[in-house]
Order: structure tokens, then sequence, then C-alpha cells
């Protein structure tokens, strides 16, 4: 596949690279005495040298040369000694959304980290905006160095007939997308049961992408991995993030399909698979890294590949192989080898400087040969991107948002109702299709605080006055007030849960008004805020802001009586229909694993 | 890249493989109870069934389970209890002209041995007849299971201006070339001195050959692998065979270079290096095997890339390596690893059933899951191909071949001139720029066979009556009689040889009477000939004859006085104006370190 991620294409070029190696025009840029990570022979080699020209890298001085004859009056000298030489880090599956920043926002984050690539899919902005939210997306990522590569999104929505998103892309869209340069494989393929049975609409999107000569990656949750595993694989999808276990990733990988080892903010796979997986020595050419979510907390804390491989690294992995994992083995997988991946004449000049490769501090970061990050700071600008109106006017509720909206009417005397509600547990995604008693008042259904129970709205947010909304109950969040948010999975319509409805009217309208995020309200006070007016994902902040917030509304979950690890995500999952048991769009009640609509009221 | 060598591309079958794979639909073929060497994890895994369909591998039961269920009526069932799969073995650099058979016969001879394809360099014939002659070629090949992937010939004339040739091949034309659909790569760029100084021609060759998406292979011979290496690798040249030492090899994998490990039948390279390489433990996914060339007598009586494993492992190299390097390794480097080298769902079944990894016998060879080789034997016929006329009468000589062609005039009186003569030695590619004497009589420079001093005469054979022919001196052959052969590295111009004018003349008579080939010829008699028509390069008969009449010829070498090895391989590279010192083409003498002619008469 052409690589259209560097400065100049390697044709443009070479004829100054060839010069340059041979000492006949002077480098832009000399690394000297690095301990350079090989990752095409898993060595590292001492005391070497590189040298820059054009973005990319011209000369490697093998042990027992010097690049000094690339050396010019203008050429940029760096002193590598004792520092360790790795090509740039990618990240083979995120969706930038989970940082809920913009992409050059993401990229000041995470590219002091040593991060020069990732393999995005922007699942979530495309459920909102479609195509035109995702070139949005991708209009800001230009702005920055970091290569922000697209894999187009395949499943919005990701459960059809259950729910109304803004926005619905098929394999038409697909086949488009597969014209765009930025486009590098199709998005994570979540609808596995459609691929098994053969229905149309994945099975397009696989061949578009099939015909447009690039790859399929995948989202393969079940235990089978047998016949089921070995029909997804024969359908044409080549990589998959979700594994359980180290069965799970060597299928996989015996059957010839790239297995993404995963350790993300929400989603810590890396120690349930890897240690086994370096005790089986296999072969590991087919093993990529990646995070699939960064919250900006995990971001501004502890990093991005950078902590990927000092967890991998604890777990036994040696060093270079881990290395390999993240930048070499990707580009082979997506067929860019030709210009990322590797430290090599050619190659686009993507390195990191390391102190060592166990705690994987990244001193000094260059992108297409331009240094763009040193001792943790980004030395790129980020002015934050005009946003289209149509990307910050996204909370389409039109008159739907009455207190009315929040009555639970039923036909019921006054007492007691046996309803369905959202059972929740720590640690779980899974959900439980509970049977609990709420009480009947005037003809509503009430929740119970004391017993636990929250009504549970769902606004269409995507629809104005047409769109519906539903109501249901959940259990487990022990709270009193009310919680709101629009990162909700994956239609990211308004989720408003509370103990009353005036907290939960509050809590809904402030949202309304900046245009979504995630909100606490508790006795008629907002508590905390995190403003993300981009589609209702996104922040206009900063990361290291967004981060902030988002602690001040998880303490305020906990001030409201939460005693769950993350509960705002546990929340943004109570809609995510693809995912058992019970769930709830803005049309009601959904069995995820019959995919019939529930009817809340039992008895 | 899009692979075309398959017999439906993985999108227009997808659906039945899903089907497949799950029971519904049933396989073509299952291979029951097989040792599958699973070339992505590296590792043998004892027990498998394949199912196939479409062309394609369908379902690999893993341990533990069956394809029992992709049994239907119809299914051809193979049992291959206690015998290794493997990937169908391939080739990642040959040129066929070399076992002096067209493409379909050579199919016939290789893919019994376990190879199911090759990547073909067809520069002899292209020399000969240009583009039109490649595509003869590949009509050919088309006729036959094996894969036959073309990468065009770079370097047609191999060097510019010392010689004529029947074509030139510029880089407008390799840009046509890379819009066909057999194309996968550039073939070898051997002008590694042109790229190094930055020479227009052969720089385009690889930029039209990036552009298309496409990789360059290589072929550099110097000691220099620090700035040469360098550049070359720069230049946007990603594999080479050309590899003296173990050094060599890994200077190239360090520098992300595709080290080709050969063993041809000319060119042992493997147990130079090998045994090193397995020692240094380096990662080897950058290392291919290939044999470059294969005589016919090395595929009737060793094989091919079976021969080439059989001798890695001789050299200490593990067989599941091994079979990496000529299969996975291989399809990575080509960008065909979505539908080759592993036997995985999805992919062509394209597979081997061996004995055992050691002596690496061929039991049975599918090719897009099609059984075409059992026992040795291959399953397809091979009828005749029909060489258009172009391609048949490529013997151009015009009226050049008079006696008096072959009169050494000189200037000098009757007595003895020092003269140059071309310096062979046994086992030596390499030739010496020796000043000899020779007898002069009645103005013309004669042989002097008590001495070892033949005549050699080099003729245009494509330009007709305005074709020019040279005359020179070798010495080291130790003949008498006469030799002429139209296989004459890399123009395969004709070349005549001998101690007698008459002999001499007979021998060209002869190889311009039956289109080409090599000639044996003492006191008048046409000892042993062959017979090579199509392009003077290739015969239209059987393998297994062709390398019968070569053993004849090269009995009567030796009848002749010869006491070389391969003397006609010998040679065959006495024109080769790319390798050192001192070559004849039909212009004359080329010194081919400094590339200037040089006179014949030298006091």
């Amino acid at each position: 596949m052409i690589n259209h991620y560097c400065r100049k294409p390697l044709w443009e070029c070479n004829d100054t690279l060839v010069g340059v190696a041979q000492g006949q025009i002077p480098a832009d840029t000399v690394i000297k005495d690095v301990r350079l990570v090989s990752v095409t022979t898993h060595e590292v080699l001492d005391h070497t040298d590189i040298a820059l020209a054009e973005g990319r890298v011209a000369y490697v001085a093998l042990p027992g040369h010097t690049a000094d004859h690339c050396i010019g009056p203008k050429t940029q000298l760096v002193d590598g000694h004792g520092l360790y030489a790795t090509p740039g880090l990618m990240d083979s599956h995120i969706h930038i959304e989970s940082s809920m920043v913009g992409p050059s926002e993401y990229a000041r984050g995470v590219v002091p980290h040593g991060t020069t690539g990732i393999y995005a899919d922007p699942h979530e902005v495309a459920n909102v905006r479609g195509l035109e939210g995702v070139r949005a997306m991708w209009e800001d990522a230009e702005r920055v160095p970091l290569k922000v590569m697209l894999t187009p999104p395949s499943c919005v929505p990701a459960v059809t007939g259950v729910e109304d998103t803004g926005a619905d892309i098929d394999a038409t869209d697909i086949a488009q997308t597969m014209t765009w340069p930025a486009t590098v494989g199709l998005g994570e393929m979540m609808n596995f049961p459609g691929v098994l049975s053969d229905e149309t609409r994945p099975m397009d999107e696989i061949r578009e992408t099939l015909k447009a000569d690039r790859v399929v990656t995948g989202h393969y949750v079940t235990t089978d991995t047998d016949r089921g595993l070995n029909a997804y694989i024969a359908a044409g999808v080549s990589s998959c993030h979700e594994s359980g276990s180290f069965d799970d990733v060597l299928a996989k990988l015996r059957l010839g399909m790239y297995a993404q080892l995963r350790l993300g903010s929400a989603w810590l796979n890396l120690p349930g698979y890897l240690p086994q997986l370096v005790q089986s020595g296999v072969d590991t050419r087919l093993c990529l890294l990646c995070t699939d979510d960064c919250h900006p907390n995990t971001i501004v804390s502890d990093g991005h590949m950078d902590r990927v491989l000092r967890e991998a690294v604890r777990l036994g992995l040696d060093g270079v192989t881990a290395v390999q994992m993240a930048t070499l083995n990707m580009a082979t997988y997506f067929g860019q080898a030709q210009d990322l991946g590797a430290i090599a004449p050619g190659k686009c000049a993507d390195i990191v400087l390391w102190q060592d490769l166990t705690d994987f501090q990244a001193q000094m970061v260059w992108i297409d040969g331009r240094l763009v990050a040193q001792e943790g700071k980004a030395l790129f600008a980020v002015e934050p991107f005009a946003w289209p109106d149509f990307m910050t006017h996204t909370m389409e509720l039109g008159d739907l948002l009455t207190p009315r909206a929040f009555d639970f009417p039923c036909d019921k005397p006054d007492g007691t109702a046996k309803v369905r509600a959202i059972g929740i547990k720590a640690g779980d995604t899974l959900t439980q299709d509970a049977i609990v008693e709420v009480p009947v008042q005037g003809g509503k259904l009430q929740a119970d605080p004391a017993h636990d129970i929250l009504k549970l709205c769902v606004f269409d947010r995507h629809h104005g006055s047409k769109g519906t909304y539903s109501h249901g109950f959940a259990t487990g969040f022990g709270i009193h007030g009310a919680l709101a948010q629009t990162v909700s999975h994956d239609a990211h319509n308004l989720l408003v849960m509370g103990d009353n409805d005036a907290d939960m009217v509050l809590a809904a309208r402030t949202l309304e008004a900046c245009g979504g995020g995630e909100v606490a309200v508790q006795d008629g006070k907002v508590l905390a805020l995190v403003e993300l007016p981009v589609c209702g994902l996104l922040s206009t902040g900063r990361v290291e802001d967004v981060a902030a917030q988002v602690s001040q509304v998880q303490e305020a979950w906990r001030q409201m009586g939460c005693k769950l690890p993350s509960p705002f995500m546990t929340m943004g999952v109570m809609s995510l229909a693809c995912v058992p048991v019970l769930r709830q769009t803005n049309r009601g009640y959904v069995n995820c694993l019959t995919f019939q609509m529930e009817p809340l009221v039992v008895e």
C-alpha cells in the first residue's frame, strides 16, 4: 500500500538520500552514538550513528563506522551517547475519542511519550456525525506531526434496528473511504455475528476493503476459537484485539491472524496472556500492541505506548521484542514496512531515544526527521482547531427535555410494580436483566434510592423533536442525585440517571446547554462538569485540563455515594447494544443475547 | 498489493469459505491428520485437518478439533497421517531461462518438488526479444498451475554502450510493466554502480516501481557494506541475493533489506553464510531462500526449492525456519501475505505434504486447492507451447557467418604477435586480462592449441547483416575442436570458440540452422548439440531430454580435452560485461573495471 504518511514519498527524494549516504550531500541531522534497536535482526547495536535527510533515514553507520561523512556546516548534531534508539512507537488500534480531546491535542499528549503513529478508528464521532465528522477530525489531525492513520468505522450503527444514531455507514460509504489517502484499513469489524451468518452489509464492507488492497481489522469476542474464528478469518478479517486468554491469542496466531495485545485504560488484557505467550516461545511476528482506548488521565499520568511497553517488559517480554510489536510488526501488517517500522535507510525518520528499555522514558522524538518532542514536552504548537458548526452543535434534542419526559407513566394503581432494571457489577462489562420492585405514585413509576434503584432515561439527541426517548431503571450505582452523559456507546445519545427528577432535568439541560459531556448534579447543584462540545465527545481544551475535570466528576460520583471504580465508564456502556445482557437505548430495553426489545413493566 | 495469482480473489468467495468453516457447505477437499507446519507461530501442530474450498483454505482444525463437519458426499478425502504439511514453497529469485525450458515445462519439472510459486526475472529472454518476449513467456506460464510471478528485468542491456543486444528496456517500459497484473516487483537492479552515482535510467526505473507500490529487488556485489549498501537501500532497493559472506548478509538484514540466501546450480552460497547465521541467533524474518538459476540437470536430479531446504537443514537450520524462509517471509516481502505463504483460513490452498523436514521429499502438492503433483509426478498436462515466430527466429545473423569472418587479420609479418586473451580459471567467475603470444601467418592471427590459446568470435545475432562481430582469444579451456553457444550472458549473442576455423564455422552454422543452443564440434563432426530454438535460450522439449543433451555436450567438452567442471557455463559468461575483468562482446574486448574497450593486439 502506498504510504501517504511521510514528508515526501521515497521516489521524490531517493536521489538526495543516495548522496547523503555517500557523503556528497550533508545530512539535515546526525544522531551520534546511540544503542540502535535493530527490529529487523532483534539486536541492540551499540555506538551507532544515524543520518537523516528529507524526513527519512539516509544512512545508518553499522558498528565500526560513523556518520561523520554526512555532517555539513548546517547539519544538526545530536549526542545520543548511552541512549537507546527505537523506531517511533505506533498503536495498532485506538479510538481517539476515549481521550476526550481531538486528534491534534491527542498528538500533543502522546508524541512526547514516543508515539509517532496511530491506527485510529473514529467509531464514536462517526456514530454522531458520520463520514463528514471523520473528515473534520482528520483535518485537525493533519495539523500535527503525529501520523494519524485512518481505519474507517465499519459498524455504524453497531447494531441495527434497536436504536437511533446520528449516522449510518454502509458498504458504499466504506468503498468511498477506501479511496481516501488517509485510509490504511477497515476499522474493527465488530459485527462478527453478521460475518458468521454471511450478512450482506458486513460482508460487503469487507469485500470493498479487500478490493482496495487494504486490511480488515477485527473484533471477535467469543470463546469459539474453532469454527467461528476460522470463518471470521476466512472472511478476510486479519487482526483482532479482543482476546481474553492465551488460548485465544494462540489460536489467532496459528490461524494466521494478527493478535493485537491490549493494554488500554479500561481493558487491561496484557497480564492475562503475555506471560504465557513469552513462555510458549512461539514466533511473535504477528503480535501487535494496542491500547484501544486511552483516557485523558492515563495519557497525563502514565503515557501511551510507552506505558504498554513498560507493562509488557514487566510481564517478562524482552524489550526488543516488545519494540518489534509496536513498530515493525505493525508496519508489516498494514503494508507500510517500506516506509515505517524500522530505523533503516530510506524509511521515514520516526525515531525515539530512550534512557533504557525497561522504564521507557522518551528523551527525544523525531517524526519525519523533525524533532517533535524532548524530555516529555511536545515541540510543536497545537492551536485550537476551528471545528465546523456541525461538529459543535450536536445536541439536537428539539423540545424533548421537558420535565414531563422524566415522568415514567404506568397504568398501575399506587403501590409497587415489578419492572426490569439493568443490574451492574463492579469490574464487569456484562449487565444483568434484573427484575425489581419500584413504587408507583399517581400513575407514575418512581425511583427507589433506599434500594439503590435509579431512574434511567435515554434521549435520542440526533433527530430533534422527532426523536424518541425511553425509560428504565438501573441498580448498582448507589447514588443520590443525578448524572448525565453524552459519552454513551455507541450511539452517544443523552443518558440521564438519578434518584430524583429535578436533578435529572438539571443534569440533562446542563449538557444540552454546553454541547454535551459528563455532569454530576446533586440537590439542584452542579458538582462537576466535563464539557465536550465536539460531538458531545471531545473537549476543545487541553488534555491535562480534561483529565482534571474527569477526576472532578469521578470525585463527585464518590461524594454522591458510588463505590464503583470508574462509574462514568460503566454508565457509558448502559446503551451498548452489542454486549449482553440488558441494555437501554433511546427505543427502550434490548436483550443483547436475543436482540429483542423488552418491556419495562413486567407485572 | 492485490494478488492475481489465485483461482478467485478472496472477495469473490469468502461467503463460501465462511459456510464451509462452519459446516454449512461441504469442502472440496479435506486433508486429514497432518503435522501442520505453522509458519506464523513456528510450531508443528500434530493431528491437524485442513478443509479446502474455492481454491483456498476454508478451515484449519487446531488440536482438539477435526474438519469432519466440512465433509460432504463429494468432498475428496486425503489421509495425511504422519505427513508434514507446509505452505507451497516459493523461489524468491529465479531466471527460468537457466533451465533451458519454457515456463510450462519448468513448472512440470519443479512442481512435483513442492514448488508452487516463483518470482521470475526473465532477464535473458528480454535481452533477446524485449517485453514482447516476456509477454510470450507469460502466455506459456498461464497454462500451468505454478504461480509464475513476474519481476520485469531492470537491466536490458546490463551494461550500456559496450555490446549490441536484441532489446532495450527503459523506465517508460518499466512503468508500463507495472500496470500488468502479472508484475509483483522490479527484477534485480544489477546496475548498482548506476544507482550509487544517481544515474537517471536505473533511478527512474526504481521510482516507477515504487510509485506502482511494488518492491525493487536487488543485486549488489561489493564488499562495501557501509556507504554503498546504505545508499543502494536508501534508493529503494529492498532485497538482494548477492551476498558473499555472513557479514554481507548481516549488514543487509540490519539495514532492513531482505537477504535472499542462494543455492543455485552454479552459485552455491548457502554453505558460505548459513551456519554463521544460525549461530548468530538473529531474527530471520527478512531471510528468503532462492536459487537464482537452476540448470535442467539440477531439476531432474536434485529438484528445486526442496533441494535448497535439504541443504539449509543439513547446514544446521531448523526445518520450520527453513520453511518460513521459503514461504511466509517471501509472501510478506512481496506484499502477498494476505493470500500466500501460510496454511490458514482464507489463503490460497498451496500446500505440500512431506515425509519429513530433513529430506524434504514431496508426497503431494496442491496449488489453489487442486492436486497438481503426487509422488514426484506432475498431474497436469503440459502441451508444447505454440511459440510465436518472433520467438523462434532469433538467429538474425544475415550474411555474417562467412568463413572469412573467422580470419583474424593483422598488419604483422609472419612470426608472432602479443595479444590480449581472456584468462579463465576453474570455479572462478572473474576472468583475467592475459597477454599471450600467438602465431601470425599470412597476415592473420592464429590459434595456438599447443599453448591452450583458442580463437574466440562473438557475432551480434540480433541485427542481421548490419551486425558486427569481434575477434579475441581465450586461454584455459584446453580443447581441440570448436564450441559455439547462444546462451551467452547477457546479450546472448553467438559465441564461437575453437582451435581451427573449419570446426568453428561448422559449429556456428549448426546453431544458426537450428535456432540457437549449444554445440560441440571436432574434426568436422558434431559431437553433441542442445537445440534451443526459442530465443536461442529455451528448448521446446522436455526438461529430462534437455538435461540429457546438456550432459552430452558436457561429455563432448571432456572428450575434447577440457578439464573444467562446467565449461559451457564458463564459456557462457565470456561476454558478461558487468563482471570483471576482461570480457569480449560483439564489439570487442571490454575491461569491466574501467568499462573501456581494449584492443586485441598489444604489440
